[in-house]
């Protein structure tokens, strides 16, 4: 079992999501809340400049800029390209990284609850996930294992392990007092699991957890000049994480009608009208739930 | 009693506040929908620019601009400075109006449910009132009426009765299917009420009408270099119209500690969190109830 060592706190990745952002300030007044013996704990402001103006993003999105790609073309060279590249060259590089965990902090404007994003279904995350749900069961675990982790274009994952919190219902540019408290404790749960791992000394966790695992996402109808027809439906608004019924309406078009969910699977929608999604037209990601037996 | 020829629709008076810019395409669409016999209704989709660039504004708040001294001074020149002049031109002028009744809706991230600001308390409003509450029970009614409409900054103040929708809790840059439904009924209402009133065909109405007048605004706490040190407490999120008890807290500072409600009046909190006051430091505003008799 390697240890980890350099462990990375990213906020404000996006400039009008403001949990991190006031984490990081926290912790910057009184940096022994983060600290930790045995492994390094640094933190980053990932994008003071979204922040400053009050944006998700100067110009294009940060959190889809560390792809192999961007990271290597000095051409791609706007505020986030460039902000991307300054981070992996201090926090990576990506391939061959010296940060052993990135935690990114997020909020979306869905009911996700707090969820855990993660990345891979190995024996250090699932161990994690068990660890945080044994601690806060009101945690959300989503594995979006369906690439490896450096094939995601996401800031965390430049670092050896990478984790995304995402916790919500918060609208953009806005401080929520319960959101904010969850995020703590979920990060302080996250650094008692690495200490306590790295420690060799993880208590008796359960045999299994439940959890979510990305399944595909979902676009808005649109007609065929491109043009937006529907909206996500008051059914499932608000309605994260649980169980798509077969048949259940999915879109209430403008006109009237209604569009269904006929796949072929048990779906749970997550990311749920999503502000930031609208520009990308997608409606909501769906997962499937899914067993692991903790090793 | 006199009768409302002309009325006027305003959306996307605010460019992130999605929903009356959909009820706008909505009904160029089918403008059936907002014809009545007796009376014109025009429509108007206020700040194109600030929708397209998914902000609230360009340069300035616009519905803060409807002020005799912005409307008159041609050296206040910027986008929403402009546009308040034009759209002051067009519809107004304010103090010797051509429009009768402006309906303005707006979206906002705080809790309020369906929500009428009526600018004045006089017989016309009352019974608008009390009309939209038999109709629509969840509707709450808020009197903005500490000054005279003429007094206000609102693009409704140009008119000869103004109105301001608000509807919640809705992110900014988001469409709910929920709130667009509440917003569209009201709506509805509102013209079925012109209709009745100027064919002197209102039903019978309730003896009296509960509402909310408007008391003050509440600011974030700052410490003494001018920083915000708290946010509102989480036992208030969400709360608003909810009577705010007595030494009930009010804010969580950032430090742990609380502030609490020590005023000396039955508060009524709205705009609770509302993202667009962060700017201002407002953190809410307070409103007494109050009882209305149906003239």
């Amino acid at each position: 079992m390697e240890t980890l060592n350099k462990l990375l706190i990213v906020g404000g990745t996006h400039g009008d999501e403001f949990t991190g952002v006031q984490l990081l300030d926290k912790w910057k007044k009184d940096p022994a809340l983060i600290q930790r013996t045995g492994f390094t704990i640094q933190t980053l402001f990932a994008n003071p400049n979204a922040h400053r103006d009050n944006k998700r993003f100067q110009d294009c999105d940060l959190n889809r800029q560390f792809t192999y790609s961007v990271l290597s073309d000095c051409t791609l060279n706007n505020y986030e390209q460039c902000r991307a590249k300054v981070i992996n060259q201090e926090f990576g590089p990506k391939g061959n990284p010296k940060t052993d965990l990135i935690i990114d902090i997020h909020n979306t404007t869905s009911n996700m609850g707090p969820t855990l994003v993660l990345m891979q279904a190995d024996f250090f995350n699932i161990k994690l996930a068990a660890y945080v749900i044994e601690k806060m069961p009101s945690v959300n675990v989503l594995f979006e294992d369906h690439l490896r982790l450096a094939d995601h274009a996401f800031l965390c994952s430049i670092a050896k392990q990478g984790i995304i919190i995402e916790v919500g219902p918060q609208p953009q540019s806005v401080l929520r007092h319960d959101i904010l408290e969850q995020t703590e404790s979920m990060i302080m749960h996250l650094l008692d699991f690495v200490d306590l791992y790295n420690r060799d000394s993880l208590p008796k966790l359960p045999d299994s957890i439940l959890a979510y695992r990305y399944q595909e996402t979902i676009e808005y109808p649109l007609d065929s000049q491109g043009n937006r027809i529907g909206i996500v439906h008051a059914s499932l608004q608000d309605k994260d994480f649980t169980l798509l019924s077969k048949s259940a309406p999915m879109f209430a078009l403008f006109n009237g009608e209604e569009i269904y969910w006929e796949g072929d699977y048990d779906a749970y929608p997550h990311f749920v009208n999503e502000a930031a999604y609208y520009d990308a037209n997608i409606a909501m990601a769906l997962a499937q739930k899914v067993t692991f037996s903790i090793p």
